[in-house]
Formats: C-alpha cells, structure tokens, sequence
C-alpha cells in the first residue's frame, strides 16, 4: 500500500487567502495528508484551523520553530515529509533554511523571499542536506501553458519576436489597507511583503510565465511603477518593458487598481510565422494563429492533440472544466512525486530555486530602473550550477 | 477536533471513469476519507486501485456484499459511515438498498436505478433505516445555477415562459462500442444502463436542471429518439418538447453524436421580462438579459452581487476559475456534512431521492412517448410523502 | 462608362424597418441608382422620404400601379430597370406579379407572399416575360455561410447527420401590438402577414440557412407553434423537428418572445466527423469542429482559407468587421449584376423562385401539422422544372 | 426635393485599399454622390475605375491639380463640394492646401501629414477660405466609441486611472515590401509615408482614441520603436507609455509584425470605480464593469440604453451587426451633413484640424522620444485659437 505523503503547514490560518488554496491543491488527488501544522502566530487560530482540517492537537504548534523541532523528534514513518510555507514573504526564507538544515522538503509561495541575496543563501543548505524546494508559480500548473511551450518548442509559430504579458485585478483601486484588510495591510508593508507591492504579488507570475513558454530568460528590463494613493508605500500598478535573448521584446504590465478586473492574466507570444494566446480565467482553451490559417483552439483534456505534458495536468475529459485548484494541485502531486520517489524538480516540472532566484532577480532590477528614471537594468542571471532551470 | 467523514466506495477501479472524480470530489475539501472499497468485480484492480488511494488492503473488498458485511462488524467510529455508489447503472439500486438496510448513507452517480418502481422501492427502506440518499447530479453543485435559481425566484426575469436546455456530446459519433470501449460498451447495453442511452446519461442532468433552476416539475413529453449505429440499441440522440405548470414550454436536446463537441450543457430561460443563460463549459459567468438593458455577466466568486447559496459554494475570489471536480466536490461536501450532523439534503441543498424518481419518471415519460409516434405522455410526479424535493 | 442598375421601391416609406435597409445595401457598392419609388400609400410620406433619398418628385407616385404604369412610358434607357418590394406580405405578389408582365425585374422581402399557389403563380409569367425574381433571404448573403457549405460540400465534417437551427428574439415579449407599434401590427394580421407570425417572419429565414448550407431539402416536419398573449392571431414561438433526405434530422426553433435576445439566428451542422457552427450576430466568424483536433474558426477576409464565394462576398480585410448590410448589399450586388448583364441568379448565387416555393411549401406544412396535433407533414417539394435551386 | 452631396476623389484607383473603403462610406446612406475623381497618377487606372464607378469620363482628371482647377469652372450646382484624399501621406497636405485655396471642403485618410508644422500651415488657409477639413480617424464613427465617452463623463466608472491601448495587426509580420506588396512599399518608404511606420499607419488611430474617450490630452509620452527587418525603414512596432493630465497613465502598443492577428483595436480604461472596454473587432459591444457588480454589455443599437450620439451612429435595431463600413459611413454622413448646411464639424461629432496636429504633435515626440533612449517628451499641444477639439 502506498501511504500518503505527509505534510506540515505554516502559515494559513483562518482569515488567509492562499493557506485554504494550498490545503486544497494537497488534498484533490488524494495523495497527500496534512499531518501538522503552525497556521498562525495566534495559536488559537492554529488550534480552531487544525480542528477544521482535523489534525491531531498534538501536532499543531505554538511556532513554526516548534513544529520543525518537534517533527524531528518523531520517527520516520509518522513525521511530516515537507512543508508548506504559505506565510507573508518575509519569513518564507528563514522558515526554509532551518526546515532545510533539518532535512525537510519544502513547497512555498512566491515571491521566495525578500531579495536575490537571501534567496541564494538557501542554495547550499539544499545542495549539503538535499531538500527539494519547490516554489508555487500556478500558473505553470496548467496544462494548456505546457502546451503553448511545446507548441512554441516545435515551431508553430515560428521564430519568437514579441511578448505581451498583461496582470489587471482591481481589489487594490480602493484603499484597503486603510480600512484593516488583512490582505492588503502586510502586501503593503515593506517589511513584510519585500521589494515590490503589485510586481511582487502578481508581476513575478507574469514573469515565470513569460520564461517558461518562452523557454528563454529576460536580460533586462525598463520599469515604471506608481503608487496610487499617498498612504501606499508599495507599488500598486506598473508596466515593464523587456528584452529576452535572441532580439525578442516584450511588455509586461501588472496592476492591482484596474477596477472591476478580477485576475485577468494573460499572455500572448508572436513568432515569425504565428502567435499563441492563453489567458488565466479561461484556462482550458489556448488560441493558435497562423499566418492566413483559420485560428485554432486547442482544448484542455481532448487527447489526441495535446502534449504529454498537458496530457498529465489534465484530469477530466475535455468539456469539464479544470481550474485554478487543479493547476495548484498538479504542482503539489508533481512536488509530492519528487519527494517520494526522490525525483528532481525539473524532471517533475515544478518550478524550484531557479525559478526563485529569477523572480528575485527580475524584482531588484525593476525596481533599480524604476528608481533611476526607468533606465534599463540588466538582470542577474546568475544559478548556482548545481540547479537546473525548469525550462530549459 | 473534528473527524473526517468515512467514505467506502463501490466500482471505479481503474479504467472507469466517474469513479476517479468521485474520489478527487470527496478529496478537495479534506472533510472526507475514503477508508474502504470494493472498486471492481476483479479484485486484482480492487487491490492496485486501491494501493494508489493510500487504503488499507484489509478494506478491501471482494464484493460489494462483503463490504457492507465487514464495515458493520468495525467498531462504529472505524467503519465507513457512507458509501459512493458508481458501478452501472443496473447495480445502484441492489447496492443502495443492500446499504440502506444495514443503516450505511449513500451517495450514487445517476440515473438512480432502472425504472421508477425500482427507485420507489428504496423509499421506504430510507425511512425505516434513517439513511440518506443522495443523487450526484453534478451541475446542481455550480455555484452559478444556485444564482439563476435565486434570480428566477426573485423576479429578475419576469414570469416564466420558454426554456431551452441542450446537451450536445460528440464522443458517440464513432461507433466506439464496436471496438471495447468500456465506457461506451455498458452504456449500449439495456440490462446495465436501463430505459434509455443518452437520455439517461446526459438527458437526466438536462431534465434536473430545468427542474431545479425553474423549481417547477415538467408534467409532460414529446420525445422524440433516435439512434445513429445498427449495432446501437438505445438511443444516441434525442429532442423532448415538454410542458411545466403554469404554461411555461420547453425544448430539451440531448445527444451524443454531435461530433467535435466535448461537453456542451447549456441552459437558457425566458420569462416576461428577461432571459438567463448558463453554460457548463463556462461555469463561472451567468448571462443575464433583460429586455432594453445592457447584458449582464454575473461572475462567481465576486462577493456583493451573489446570492448566499451561491457564495457557499464557491472556494476562491471570482477569476479564479472553478469547474466540475469543485461543483462535484460541492455536493459531497454538503452531503457529508448532512450525514455528520443528521441534517436534511434538502436543507444542505443536495439531489436525493425525488430527483431519483423525477429523473426515472422522465425517463419512463419519454420512452413511452417515443414509442407511440411521440404523443404526449404525462410524467409521474407522485412522490413519497415523507421526501421534498429540492427545488421547492 | 458602366451606369448603375436603375431601381424602383414599392413600401419602405418613414416608419418602416426594412425599407431603409433595403435602401442603403442597393447603396453601398455605387452600382445600383434608386430612380423611383412608391413608398407608401400615403403620398406625403412619399414624398417626403423621396426627398430625403433625393429621388426627383416627378418620378414619386401614389400607387405601385401608377409607377408600373409610368416607367414603361419612359425611355428604356430612363426607365427602372427593377423594382424591390418591401411592403407588407400580402402584397408582394399582386405587385411582383403586375410587375413581372410589365418586363421589370424584382426584388423582394420575404416571405413570398401568402401561400404556395400564389406564389407558384409567378412562375409561369417570370417564364414568358424573361423577368428575374430575387427574393432577400439576407443571411444568404454573409461569406462565411458560404464558407460552411462549401466546408460540408468538401467533407470537412464527414457526412451530414443532425441540424440544429435557433432563432430567437424578444422583441414581442411584451404585447406591442397592442400599443400600436406598426412593425408588430401588420406581423399579427392573418391579411397581411399570411399564414404565420414568427414562422413567417423569422423562421423563414433559418429554414432557407438549413437547406442553403446543407444544400438538400428539409421533407417532412413535426411542428408546435403557440402564441403568448390571447390577443395575438399569429404564432410568436414555435418548434419544428424535420427530417431531410439521406437520414438527416433537425431542430427549427424560432421564437419572439425570448426577452432580451436581439437576433440570435445560430445553425450547428453535425456530420460523422465533425460540426459546423455559425451565429449570425458574430457573423465573421465560422468554427469548425473535428473530432479529437483543435476547433478551427475561420474569418471573414483572411484570404488564404476563405473559397471563392466566401471571397467574393467580402470587402474588406479580416479584422475589419462586416455585417447585416453588407450580407444584404452582397444579395443587391449580385442580383444587379444578373440584371445587367442577364445571367441567372443561380449562377449569382441569390435565391429566387425555387426558394421563395420553398419558403412557402415549409410555412404550410408548418401550420398544417401544427394543426393537426404536430404530426409529421410533408413539405411540397414540387418546383417548376425551369427554375433552378440555389444550393443545388 | 434634397440633392445629394457632391464628392470628387483623389488618390484610390484600382489596387488601392482605402479608396474603396471611402466610395463605399460616401455611397452608404444615399446622400453623396461621386461626381468627379483623379484616382491614380495613371490615368488608364482612373478611367477604369471611373467607369466601375460609373463616373462621366470628362470628370476624370489626369492630375489632382487639373481636377480643382476644371471643377471650379463649372457651375456651383454641378461641381463637386468636397474633395476626399485617399493618396500617400506626403500628398495630403499640398491637396488639402490647394483644395482649401480653392473653397473646396477636404475629408482626408491619416494621419494628416508629414508634420506638424505643415498641417499647422493648413489653418490660416481654412480660416480664411471657410473650407471645412476632416479626418477620417474611423473608430471615432463607432457608436460604441461614443457610449464609452459617454459613459466616462457621466461618471459610471468614477476618477479616470489608467488606460491601455493595443493595436496588433499581422500583416508585415513578413518583409512584404521586398515582394513588391504595394501598401507595404510606400508605408515603409520614409518620403511618402512620413515620420513613423507603423505607428504613424494604426498608432494614431490608438492615440485619437484615447483623447476622443477620454475627452483629455496625452502630454508626455516614453517611446520605444522597432523594425524587425533590416531593409524595413520605419517602424513596424513600438510601445508608448504616456501620461495625461490630471494623473492619469497610459501604455500604448501598436504592432504590424503580430503574426496572425487581424486588426485587434482594443482600449481598456479604469478609474476609480470600475473599467470600460471595447474592442475592433467585436465592436457592437461595451463592457463595463464596476467593482462589486457584475459586468455589463452595452450593445449597439438597444434603443433605451445608449446615448443620444451613440444611437444617431446606428443604423439597425441590435442583433443586425454593425461594422467598419459604417462607422466610416457615419464620419462621411456628419461630415457632408456638415459642408451642407454650414455646421461646424465639431457639433457634427467628426474629427478635424485639431486631431489632425494632435495626431502629428504625438507622433514626433513619439519619434524624438525614442531617438534619445525613451526619454520622457513633451507633446506640442498648441491648436489654433480658434479651431475646436472633438473631445472637448
């Protein structure tokens, strides 16, 4: 019999977002047990949380210290495998160091942490203790976005020349922050959410968006970011400019103020012979033009034309649709694949510490050009050499 | 610390289909376990089926009649308080019955069973053994067809006047039967689907919805049926003309042969001053027109303008897309959480025994219409006292 | 020097719909001059709307008789070379008739005229006096109808085996008759409408798209016509099934009382291998479905994938939007050209005759088997052997 | 009795694209008349497609300057009113001068010209002549255009933010100009097609898009321009990020090298209270969304729900689509409303010598900007006293 994958989680107690979207990613195929957790720094909110997803009391934790401390102590059979870091982006890097140091696996959300510097601080402490460190780019979780990479890979639309990549929400257009939203409130401060406001929380997914279809690295960016009301010290909206290797451009624009927007990513690549558009909140259908060709569309789940890769985010047949939690899901089962079987990361298509690493990069050098007159700033391609890009 | 609630599982081993969404659907909300199963009449695929699922191979069962044998020797806070039914439709009935004797809750994929007297007959064991049945008419689970329901009821629309519901399928087109598809193969064959082919199997969820958006009854038919193959002996398409209480007529196409769609279940109703319109394959957006003003889209997820069963069934801020696995999840979440706290489907909002037999009763109507040059036959709407139907 | 095609219009005075519509696509290619007219039978509206059209007063007449009458006295090269009828039904033939002896040619609204055998009357005077009668069925005239019969022709989707056709509107939900608007007025007179409302006015034209597109003849029909308010005479919604030579069958609704909807005309065609799909209110675009590969959707202008018909029906490059008038202005174009340089509109690809019998044989059959508790009729097929049909 | 208005053309022989666009614009409602033209610098072209257009052979001109001369000779009743300029960017200026010189009223393509000092040049000219000019931006003749103005001003979506406009188009995704593709050769040839390539041939129909809605000035832009062939000598897609007044942004792209796209106009605007979109392609609908409500579609031609402007620019009820030809119909239909009864074009809803220097004002400091490293620039935004804006 095969046992469950067993997980911890920090971070995610009542009142968050993404702790509940995590739960449910790990939970959907059924290979994955949430076995203990720290939910909050208000430990009553970790016991009321942990009744709800019923784990045993003993395994909630006052601090994410404790859980990593006492975890240890349990044998091998019963302690968690990895946790889940779904906290705001500050701690994500001191809880994935000493979870690393002690052996722990580890799946977090994005941004990785607060600068390109602390990020790479976790590089050897994997590479001595061996622990995978995934990061949660949804969006790479869906099987249309592999299949706009395989198309590109292969040449449907030719030669790549031109990227569009857009990020409108409108939750930010009112100040939230100032009326006690939790959400907003620590996105909003620097100290807790890191570099970037907007380009941080939605940006880095239009940015690991672009380098995974594209299969090629941004090299530098021209950025202009504003912030729309005085009280706001982040970033609420911007729009970047960029160049890839190999003459291709691109805009990225990502905006928390557009009004009456939901979470409208979308993203759209021309080559020389053709361009792929897919757009988040219709995940399941990827546009296809061909020069003076009727539009294709091809479908999540209708098998005969997708690739393997798409083919194996995909659980239903064509016509149900998949979303958001399925493509959260599919990184949780390929993370939880690596970790039992002791698979990498790449293999397994989940982004990890490059990835991590880039989206640090990307962040720093936009914000430096914003601060100098939008003057272009290369940005830091350098990997430590024992990781892998994922696509690559 | 609250328990998840103990689900066993009859059919869906490895090959079928329904039987993995049925298993992700009691997943996704981590209230359900699935503890135990007699997956297949081949106990090998019982037992690989059952290692991926993490289950003990102890609960694992031979036959179905062994299972409910077993579970209720456990001690009460083991044994499985619930089974999934989703073997052919012939065995839903015998295994319903068989587990509402022994005191066991079930959940069933639909049609419920062979004919109305055979589903009537599960009444009074229900009554005498306290269990619960419920019907997985998925599309009752969409958030969005709660906010048609709650519009229609509150006067959005006028009075009502015209409906039309299709169902188009093309995964019959070929004449898969004839080369062992499985799926296609039972569905042909009238000693395990029972009265009708794409009637039964898509034309029910057709016939629910118009019965529970509109909450009124249809009382008669004109069916009109056809099948594509020699070889098919029950139908593969079908038109139904009907009529509801209260002058309200309507068209319901149901087919299988419609060859390139995947899954098109779309709903549209008129009344005096508007019309709604849904559509399966784009669930989270709900048209809304209104004579002489613009359109509008209700979208799930987007808080202030939905209705509250609407909101309870949604998971995520509104762009996030939702789909079939959490409509389906929907409905085992708010059945589960009837069976733990002894409350009413209908008051949870779940398809129990009246929309089995509504269902039947559709099915017999138009099987009886077809057959004598598609005059009108009333539909059998008695219903046991003690049961309420959903939409009313 | 080519001189423009020299027209006469009987109704179309001020407050009339479709006369306006009429007016502008005999306009928009420059090649037809509009010379004559009797817009209405009150002369002031005449001329009035003559002024406005900058129609020389002299050549304004009160009756259709006189303008018959007068242009033969004028000099060939003066005279109206066709007249386009866009009066109420009941008087397109006495007119179309009176003109057809006189030698002009016509044009003229649909339905023909108030059954079979009066319109089955022209035939022999088109015969003996050489006049060509065009009869608008508009959406004949868009390219990427066009388009999808030629895909069927070739085979796209295999052989042809299901039809649905929808055309809804709301515009008589409410009982505008009643508060004197004079489109619905004459819509609900048996005396001046014919035989049938919605039928006639709109189911028309989706019964003509059936049997242009699949160029074959629907045979027989099942139909189910009602009428939403006690005062109106004539039907506002309906329902027919009808079957077509070689085993295809079909769906025909068209109703006027679907509140909200504009002009929602839509056909699907389904064969063994794939479906077609065209709405007329995204008139541009046409989808091809094959099964298990990517749906395919051509567009108007793209010129590569577009057949010749499609072509020549287009002006303008794809991305720059066409629609109504223009569909109209390709039948005003072609016919014109017929007219000059007397070539048949079958060769010009505009329906004539043959369609307008059509047209009619299906509202008879329509209204007798709605009579006779929706039995199955068949539809007069009989034309006369020396007209030709369109999509044949 | 009304005569229609007299129009002469220059430029737009047989090859041309533009030329027919406007015959068919001019010809659509009935009210202008083609009376003379100069097509082509061959006058074989001229006489072929003066006799398509059936136009007396001695009002075909060999040269432009012959045809204002000879028109003025004859009688004021006969000769033309106005002329329309469908040459080359470099000829409109000396046209619209000499015309204007003349007493002739002009309606000409754009952009105006090859500066703005050279169309500022054109200002005492119409002063003191009386001589209408308009521009033909066609976008502005869309009446969802004018909702969406509309709409702004009256508040519906609150304080305006932010504003994106694309323009992809396909087209010269290939070096089209090296095989001798005529439209692609002048517009990449610096002498006749001016400042700037693409931007200058779809980017200002972006820019007066947004001053029209808006009814506000861009003031400084950051350009960012390519050529992605080496042969290809202006710009064939670039980005500009913009600010207007009152602190609202903007990024602008236009692309011609969009493989695949059509020509997919869209502008999305956002304020404090919701968002406006429209797009080309689909242009009969408005989609407005509001934070917290759901999305609504206004539509073209629902009577009750439009403005005053947005309903005097459609033709037909809603559901009978509306296109390019008459959003270009209603420019000329204003403008020779207009010329005939002395009105001024700004009261008539056209665009005139204001957009004209708009139009060039942005694209050199599109170009300046992008010749010093995108550096922020200042548009010229100096009008003549006593020439009106549109949007104002």
């Amino acid at each position: 019999m095969y046992s469950k994958v067993r997980m911890g989680m920090i971070g995610g107690g009542q009142g968050a977002f993404i702790g509940a979207v995590h739960r449910m990613a790990g939970a959907l195929d059924g290979r994955i047990e949430l076995v203990c957790a720290s939910f909050s720094q208000n430990y009553e909110n970790t016991k009321i949380t942990g009744a709800c997803e019923s784990i045993s009391e003993k395994r909630l934790y006052v601090s994410w210290q404790e859980m990593l401390d006492r975890e240890l102590d349990l044998p091998e059979y019963e302690r968690m495998e990895f946790i889940s870091i779904v906290t705001p982006n500050h701690l994500h890097m001191p809880i994935a160091k000493a979870a690393a140091e002690k052996g722990f696996h580890i799946i977090c959300d994005k941004p990785a942490g607060m600068s390109y510097d602390e990020v790479a601080g976790l590089a050897p402490i994997l590479t001595s203790s061996g622990s995978i460190f995934a990061l949660t780019h949804t969006y790479l979780g869906y099987p249309m976005v592999w299949q706009a990479r395989h198309l590109l890979e292969k040449g449907t639309i030719g030669k790549l020349k031109k990227i569009y990549v857009e990020y409108p929400q409108g939750w930010l257009a009112q100040e939230l922050e100032a009326s006690g939203n939790k959400q907003a409130g620590w996105r909003n401060d620097p100290a807790k959410a890191g570099l970037a406001g907007a380009m941080g929380d939605i940006g880095t997914h239009a940015h690991s968006l672009v380098e995974f279809i594209s299969a090629q690295s941004m090299i530098r960016v021209s950025a202009h970011l504003r912030s729309h009301f005085k009280s706001r010290q982040l970033d609420d909206d911007g729009v970047i400019l960029f160049e890839m290797d190999d003459e291709v451009t691109g805009v990225l624009t990502a905006s928390q103020i557009c009004a009456g927007e939901e979470n409208s990513l979308k993203i759209r690549l021309y080559g020389s012979k053709g361009g792929l558009e897919w757009s988040q909140m219709e995940p399941n259908s990827l546009k296809v033009r061909q020069s003076g060709q009727p539009m294709q569309i091809f479908r999540a789940g209708l098998d005969q034309s997708l690739c393997t890769a798409a083919l194996e985010r995909t659980r239903l047949p064509s016509g149900h649709p998949e979303g958001y939690l399925e493509a959260f899901a599919n990184l949780y089962r390929q993370f939880a694949a690596a970790v039992r079987n002791n698979e990498s990361l790449q293999a397994r298509g989940v982004p990890g510490l490059v990835e991590a690493l880039s989206g640090m990069a990307f962040l720093e050098a936009v914000v430096a050009s914003n601060a100098q007159n939008n003057m272009w700033v290369e940005i830091n391609n350098n990997v430590p050499a024992q990781f892998q890009r994922l696509a690559s």
